[in-house]
Parts: structure tokens; C-alpha cells; sequence
């Protein structure tokens, strides 16, 4: 297929990305934008992420070709029923970005029933720190999994089409059941949002009587509950439209912590050891972590001294690598004191900088 | 006072920095060590960490006038019970390092009661990814909380010559109740290993039945599950001798899962969006994150792309910077791309590095 009207409503941070990156690949496709905020849509427009705008969503909807959702779940649900009253495009392909999909499935599959509207839902699982049509970035999404649920309205051709319009993205595209994603991601990011700010509201409260758990808090409890600053809006839609999966996963959790305090009531030394030992070894043997995984990488541990300029040297040292992230005092520790954890794309490069750092400084490379 | 006898026992990462540490501001004390390895003991003599070792516990402690137990803390209580019925020096100053304090001090109280003997627990809130007298830096404790708690045995000079002693491990010392910091050590450490434990061991199950769970998992439940691989037999010991309150944490915690619960079985919208506001806010206030705390600093955001050598480019900018560290993709987010987020001393680094780098570079520098 040739020139294509691709119609994205919503220019934040995820629908001005996925913009961005079909238009890599098609810069030949028209894409039109709609957005609430006029501020949002003139960034849009100067950015070039879009080349006409709207704050009418009904408005542009009969041009499309394929129409994006990228709005807050709600939204998504209204816009998809809004939509099944509007004179489309035959055959035009509808998708959405919500974090949830079964109710959003469900929505579509009702709205457009005996339509001839193709429908997919879609899961980009990439954020950023910022928002906002001008946060859009063409490489959001950049090796992050591009999740696809079919629904009774995806014809054969539904999910190669969509794929090859957003080949720009550069995602890994995986389809998948649309409740069995809502089950996945309600233990792996839904529910741990609830423990996030559960944790988070205990230690305020233990706080107000015991005054330095305001100070102690070291890494590991900041790393757990960093999530917990996120946008509360969007996380309340999330477990209002995952219900079942999260509230399944918070029992099955109390259990799992009646068995560990039966253990420490018992002064089960054994059974406690085991517990903890079970726990490194699954997270050890998740793609989490193994090399290859999305978030695991060739890794050195460079033993460094506190001192100003250390990592540019050492980063002078590795001018031309494909270095991935480095960071100071993270793994498995209250609080590490001058670790450089340094993170390759390939064992080679990680061979090569244990080396290079090893012969022209006096710090010592471990490889974990 | 002048020269000094000081006796560490345990010539791991803890008591072989402790060691050196007294050894940068008092190279005229003798220090002895014993270890159970002969490899420790070994690497501790030629590291220079002490001046004799030993593989006998008790040889070492008549002559000692301040002795450290460094050692696990089975290990400690079994060294204070060994101790009382040694002949000491008189008014000999005996403190540990464990985790947990309550039952240490119990035990000490209990042990050296009615003896000429000077006694107070301590908690040196430091450690690191390695372990061992080859990962032993003078520079551990640099700024770290080393945690006092006074006991019926601690005299009134006794916290000032243990600090005098320990002055050369830059350590930010606090005094307070034992049973006090084991009930702030269950919040913010203690309790905080269970719940990352039991979410691998349930993300571990459910991934048995929903595969996906393997690969889906992101910065947020990596960041929450990543102290779930610290060293399961130290953590069962912290367990039980902490038991009373880490029991009373996760009963705590059980109700607040059923709180959340509540509201989503509901469909209490903004019930669940103060819920989740509220933990947002109290995270925003702690010293976990307050500029000045001694896990925060001045941090700047660089929208990087991600190519080579973009950062050694941004680091050659900020170069003799008091740069603390830096990171790609990791605050609040699910998966955020091609952020560098560098965390400066103060207020003037940060502010001359935002400059520098908006000088310089096409990247867009933010303050959060």
C-alpha cells in the first residue's frame, strides 16, 4: 500500500513518538493529530510530528486510513465508542496504547460489531521521566515490546499491516491474548504499583512515631518505591480496568507473607534461608537478568575511588564502545561505596574495556 | 589518649574497612585481627588492614583496649559470651557491627554484667556488591549513617572515644535506642527484603502458568525485586532477631492490601487516586529524595539520543564537576529512553553543568 492518512489523537509523550516514528519509515503518509491542549498541538505541528491538527476528535476521524488512541484508558473507551457513530473508511484499521487491554478489547468488539472497521489493541511498554508532545522522541521505543491483542475484528491481515506502518518505531512487536496481557502485567507492574505505594504509605505513617525512618531509607528501599511517585491518575484507570488480575495477585500475596511470618514465628531458620534462596535464584534465572534480556547487559564493576573526573577517565578509555549505562552504588546493597557498574551491548566490548581499564589504571575490573 | 590496642574480629568488607579507617587517623595504634580463613588473614596482613592476625579468637583479646566483632550476628553473640569469661583489659571497650541491634545489646547487658567492661552496639549503615579483606576500602563508610546504641554497660565517654577511634571512617554518626532502630530497620530495610522476596517467589510461580511474565518485566519491578538477591543467610538472621518487628510490619501491610483491595472492589475512583497521590507525596517529602539528604542530590535530566560516546562528550564538558553520578533510564517510569540523569554535589555544579551542556550540545537539559 502506497500513501496512507494516519490519524493519531493525542500528542503526548506516546501518540507524538509513535508519530515520530512512522514518519521514519513513511514520510510519505499524512499524519494528523488531535489533542485537547492547543499548547500540545502547535508543538506538534512545529515539531513536524503531525501535519494537521484537530481539538475536534470527530473531525478527522472519516479521512483515516488507520486511527491510533493514544489518551488515557477512559478516553480510549469513549473515542472508541464516539468513533462507532462516525462514517469511516471501509476496513479502517483502529488501534489503541492503553496499558490495559481487555476492557478496551471488549469496547471495541461491541462498538464496531458488524462493522467493517479492523480493530487491534496495542500495549507500547515505554515511558519517560517526561511528558508531552514535547518529550515525543522517534526512539521511545527503540527495542521496547510493542504489545498486540487481536479481537474478533482483526482480520489476517490487521496485525502485518499495522506492524510494517509502525516499522519506524523499531519496537519488538509480540502478539499476545489481550487477558492473558492484562494477567501478566497486573504482577508485574500493576500490582507491584500497589506494594510501591502501599510500602510508601507505611513508612509515612511509621514516620509520624519513629522519627528516623525518614533518614535510615537507603538504596533498597528507594529502589522500592520509586515507582510510587508515578502519576496517580493513570494508575488508578489501570487497576479499575484490571480488577480481577490485581486483586487476585493481592491475596495470593497475603499468603505468600502468612507463610514467611509463620516461619519467622516459628524460628525457622532453615525455612526463612530457603525462602530468601528461592527468591535469588528465580530472579537470577529471569530475562531481568540474563544476558540478552532487554534490561540485562554485558556488565564490569570497576572498584573506583571517590574522586572528580575518575569516569571520565575510564569513559576516555572506552571512546567507541557500545557502552549501554553506567551508573555509581546500585546492586544488591544498602548503600555500595564506589562501584562503577559499567553496561556493554556484547561480551566483547565487555572483555575489551575489563582490559583497557585493567592496563592504563590502577582500579580493578570484576565481571559479576 | 595515646597508643592503642584495637582488635577487629572478622576481616570481611565491614572490619577490614573498618580497620583501615582507624588506621587514616591513627597510624600509631596496633591493630590485631582475627579471622576464621587463613586467605582473609593473609590479604589483611599484606593489604596492611592490621598488624598480626589470628585464627584463635580469644588469643587476641586480653591485650585489647577497644575490641570490634565484625562477624555475623550468630557469630557476635557467641564472641560476647566467649568474651565474659576471658580475662580482659579493665574498662576494655567492646562494640559490634550487626544489623539487628536489640539482641546483641540484650546479650552483651546480659553477659558482661557486673564486669569492668565498656559496651555499646553499633550499626555501620554501608556496604557493597563485593565482599571479603580484597573489597575492604578505607572509603566504605564516607557519609554513611554509623548507627550508636548505648547499652547499661556504655559510660558516659564511652560514645566519644568509640567516635574518636572510628574518627577516620568519615562516618556520619547517630546515637540512639536499639530497640528503636530495629523497629525503623524492620520499615525501611528488613521488611522491605520480605516483600521483594515474595514478589519473585510470586512472579517466579506465576510465570509457571503466564510465560510472558519472564520478559515483561521492567525497570519497575527490577528496581523492586532487586534486593531480593541479597544473601539469604544474613537476612534470616536479621529476620529472627528481629522478629517481633518485622512481624508487627507485615501484619501492617496485610491491612493495607486490604485496603486497596477494598477501594478497587468498589470502584472507588478517587478513593484509589488519594491512595496512590498520597504515597507519591510522602515520597516527595522524605529524605530519600529531599536535596541534602544522604541519598539525593542535585540532578539534572539530559535528553541524550543513544549513540556512542554521547556521554563521555557531556562528561568532558562537566570536567572537574563534583559529579556524585549518573544513570540512564531509571526514575519513575516503566521504561524510559535516553535519559542521563547526573547527580551533582550542589547547587552550583548542577546549575553550571545545565549551562555548559545547553552551550554546547543540541540536548535539552532539565531540572526536576
Amino acid at each position: 500500500m502506497g500513501h496512507k492518512v494516519i490519524y493519531v489523537a493525542g500528542l503526548g509523550l506516546i501518540g507524538g513518538s509513535i508519530a515520530l516514528g512512522i514518519k521514519r519509515d513513511h514520510p510519505d503518509y499524512t499524519i494528523l493529530g488531535y489533542n485537547r491542549s492547543e499548547k500540545s498541538r502547535q508543538i506538534a505541528l512545529e515539531r513536524g510530528i503531525v501535519d494537521e491538527v484537530t481539538d475536534d476528535f470527530a473531525h478527522f476521524a472519516p479521512r483515516a486510513d488507520v486511527i491510533i488512541l493514544a489518551v488515557p484508558i477512559k478516553q480510549t473507551i469513549a473515542f472508541i465508542e464516539e468513533l462507532a457513530h462516525l462514517s469511516l473508511k471501509e476496513n479502517v484499521l483502529i488501534t489503541d496504547a492503553g496499558s490495559t487491554k481487555l476492557e478496551i478489547v471488549k469496547a471495541a468488539e461491541a462498538s464496531f460489531a458488524n462493522q467493517a472497521v479492523r480493530f487491534v489493541g496495542s500495549h507500547p511498554m515505554a515511558g519517560s521521566h517526561k511528558s508531552g508532545a514535547s518529550a515525543a522522541d522517534v526512539n521511545l521505543f527503540e527495542n521496547a515490546y510493542y504489545i498486540l491483542t487481536p479481537t474478533a475484528l482483526t482480520t489476517d491481515d490487521t496485525i502485518e499491516e499495522l506492524r510494517a506502518d509502525l516499522s519506524g518505531l523499531h519496537a519488538r512487536f509480540i502478539t499476545i491474548d489481550a487477558a492473558e496481557h492484562d494477567r501478566v502485567t497486573s504482577q508485574i507492574s500493576h500490582f507491584p504499583h500497589v506494594i510501591a505505594a502501599s510500602l510508601m504509605e507505611q513508612a509515612g505513617d511509621y514516620a509520624k512515631e519513629h522519627e528516623m525512618t525518614n533518614h535510615f531509607a537507603a538504596g533498597g528501599f528507594r529502589d522500592m518505591t520509586r515507582i510510587a511517585e508515578s502519576e496517580a491518575g493513570m494508575w488508578t484507570s489501570i487497576l479499575l480496568t484490571n480488577k480481577e488480575a490485581v486483586l487476585e495477585r493481592i491475596e495470593d500475596f497475603k499468603e505468600r507473607l502468612d507463610t514467611i511470618a509463620d516461619k519467622i514465628k516459628a524460628q525457622d531458620d532453615d525455612g526463612i534461608w530457603q525462602y530468601f534462596n528461592h527468591a535469588k535464584t528465580i530472579r537470577q534465572e529471569m530475562e531481568i537478568h540474563k544476558r540478552g534480556g532487554v534490561d540485562s547487559f554485558y556488565d564490569i564493576f570497576v572498584n573506583v575511588p571517590d574522586e572528580e573526573d575518575v569516569i571520565l577517565t575510564i569513559l576516555e578509555l572506552l571512546r567507541g564502545t557500545s557502552l549501554v549505562n553506567l551508573r555509581i552504588n546500585e546492586e544488591n546493597r544498602d548503600d555500595i561505596h564506589g562501584i562503577l557498574q559499567i553496561s556493554f551491548k556484547n561480551a566483547k566490548d565487555q572483555a575489551r574495556a575489563q582490559k583497557v581499564i585493567e592496563a592504563n589504571t590502577p582500579y580493578k575490573v570484576t565481571i559479576q
